[in-house]
């Protein structure tokens, strides 16, 4: 029988705030198969695409990106919130429910035309990859593909990253 | 000739303020044949240890720790700031330059008696990574190691983890 991914994951209700149920990743990371499980699920798409760069969103972005990144032998980038990174980089907004919120990537990060796998742990709307998109796409990376572990359907971010068609391994398809 | 990690830091002067050299490490991440090196010296010294989880500090810590987990076939555990894990946590504060901060574990995300390494990306003062011992032993973890990518060693973070002996692939004996 396949493994399955879904019962690894925690649900919690009413945090950040009432009425959201949280989907908390923490308790399938903690498990040594779930977690190498997902990381092999999530690199199978991409074994012959030649990927050179995972391109990961801080903070949990960080975690199955960067074992992503070792096992398709490819580079680890990090977007990071505002004034985290110590070079020159790019800046992009995205908008909040209320106001915007700024990532940034450095700008010696990708050579141009560098293929990249975006990845991060959730869609939910689709606004901070929306901006991790538009970073590599200034400084000339192809975006090959985009892989969250968790995709929220009824949150509707995938449109957002049209003209790229993102990978998730779990998809809750209400709250 | 062995291998050289010390070449993939970059550093850059004067950030985050005036006088303060920081020793960047996502030009070594960036480096597939780097950061698979970083993860296999991170993993040697535990790898007959029998290490069941890995606990890593957000966020730099949650890079090589991800991977570090993965190649031990160990369990992923985040030590977060304030405010970020869903679940029921413990929490520990330490002291900065000016004030205090705190970090949180799930409390049930360690088992009691299982083996720790703990890890995150650089050695400095030893605050944080004294919290996050803290919150090990309050969980009943049994901290097999400890491991950082760098160690400032003027800062003299080493005495403030023992009784532990922490390993550090890359020392900077001077600012």
């Amino acid at each position: 029988m396949e493994f399955q991914l879904e019962p690894y994951i925690r649900s919690i209700p009413d945090f950040p705030k009432p009425g959201i149920v949280f989907r908390d990743v923490t308790t399938l990371l903690k498990d040594p198969s779930a977690m190498t499980e997902a990381v092999r699920r999530l690199a199978a798409p991409y074994r012959e695409k030649g990927i050179e760069k995972v391109v990961c969103i801080e903070s949990r972005g960080f975690i199955l990106g960067a074992a992503l990144a070792v096992e398709l032998h490819a580079g680890f980038i990090p977007v990071r919130k505002a004034g985290k990174l110590p070079g020159a980089v790019h800046r992009e907004e995205y908008s909040l429910e209320y106001g915007t919120d700024v990532v940034e990537m450095h700008q010696d990060a990708l050579r141009r035309g560098e293929k990249v796998l975006l990845h991060d742990d959730l869609l939910a709307t689709g606004g901070t990859m929306s901006a991790a998109i538009r970073l590599v796409e200034r400084s000339g990376g192809v975006i090959e593909g985009i892989s969250f572990l968790i995709e929220l359907d009824f949150l509707n971010g995938r449109p957002r990253l049209a003209p790229y068609t993102p990978i998730s391994l779990i998809h809750y398809a209400a709250e």
